[in-house]
């Protein structure tokens, strides 16, 4: 392999650059000559944000995916766990159970505290083409606003012990049914999973949320997955464009 | 102090997680009744992305900053830096110096790749109403690509080596002027820090930016603070709100 500084050169530096800024096509149609786009900062309030393309879910191609590199980072994603108060709730669209504070990850050196874990049915990322009858979101925030979210996929198998609580506390329209449970119990391993930058896949849409997707799927019992389907079927969004993300694979030992 | 875990109750997790998931104030305006936003998923062409208001330069008040606890994360901000090939360019609207690749840096625990840096006159950010003649933004990317930014205030006293090379090689409306340096000479030590979530500060405003503000200033001559100001005087835009967001203080022992 060539070394990448050979590689170097005045216009591929340029380029690099403007690619870090936006992913917004936009962006380069309304240029300088020197490759800048034109605005003038004594008529700020004329300049436009551009948001981009980072949506979620997406599909998950494990032939375009980048193998994690060894690069001395810490990869690792930790969930610290145990029986905990959660609340179960109807929120309308799905079935979440709210945790109470004390329940946290890190994921790749830094913490996350859990917030709240909900269901979509079907999946609303596949892999390799393959969907799950059923997706949780277990949504967490660090402590400068940051959201992650881990995606874990269901398939048909042995019951969960904690899908059985859950699924016994759900009321339809009441939100705050009281349940101990322990999170964990329904994360698979955690050394294997897919990275991107996307978005929360329900209005807002906010774009503000690191993804990591287990490739290992859980199992819930055939009565267990129909009874989240009967709650509620369909609230998968539907897939979004990559649109030149990178989507990283890491692989622990 | 009380325990976290007895203020929890059902209201204020689910404000938590409304909170966590948009800094959107038109988020409430059109919700259920139970607090989730109204959508349908039969008609998701009508969803709305919702991008809040997380925008940069702001303000730095320390005394608002929230300071960092010890919670065996690595806090550490760690160049590595050395002489380096790089390309002086003036972009239209600041000094840039393009850098080859192979300089980096490691921000609490994660990889960034150097791509440029560029200087603002008068500084866009402030530390405690302080403004700065002058303030360097240091731009890296990692590999999933988020991108983060060092911010350096410049005050005057002492020259600074690698400034006195910049200068020699800015040439008007030329964006490949080779210059061989050390971007490490233009940082000072990065224990003492502010940190929160923003975006460029140029169009077009992309908010996928985590932002590292050097609490302590580096010097220029008074003759190198006026000749970046020569080249360019008042490309620092106007500050934002907060708008909310958390602002840390981190300081290394």
């Amino acid at each position: 392999m060539t070394h990448p500084l050979c590689l170097w050169q005045p216009a591929r530096v340029v380029l690099l650059t403007l690619a870090a800024v936006a992913y917004a096509p936009s962006f380069a149609a309304d240029t300088h000559a020197h490759g800048a786009p034109h605005f003038d900062y004594r008529h700020q309030e004329q300049w436009e944000e551009i948001h981009g393309d980072m949506q979620s879910p997406i599909a998950i191609d494990s032939a375009i995916a980048i193998p994690d590199k060894d690069d001395d980072e810490d990869d690792t994603i930790v969930p610290h766990n145990g029986v905990h108060d959660a609340m179960v709730a109807d929120t309308g669209h799905a079935l979440q159970v709210n945790v109470a504070p004390g329940q946290w990850v890190k994921i790749r050196g830094r913490r996350f505290a859990l917030l709240q874990f909900h269901f979509h049915a079907a999946s609303e990322h596949s892999i390799d083409g393959r969907s799950y009858p059923l997706e949780g979101h277990f949504v967490y925030k660090a402590k400068d606003g940051r959201l992650a979210v881990i995606a874990v996929m269901f398939q048909k198998g042995a019951a969960n012990g904690a899908a059985v609580q859950i699924l016994k506390s759900f009321v339809r329209g009441k939100t705050d049914v009281p349940v101990k449970l322990d999170a964990g119990m329904l994360l698979p391993p955690t050394a294997d999973y897919y990275h991107y930058l996307g978005s929360l896949t329900t209005p807002p849409l906010s774009q503000n949320v690191e993804w990591y997707i287990l490739a290992r799927p859980m199992t819930m019992s055939a009565s267990q997955l129909a009874g989240f389907k009967a709650l509620y079927d369909g609230n998968n969004r539907k897939q979004q464009p990559l649109s030149g993300r990178p989507l990283l694979h890491f692989r622990g030992n």
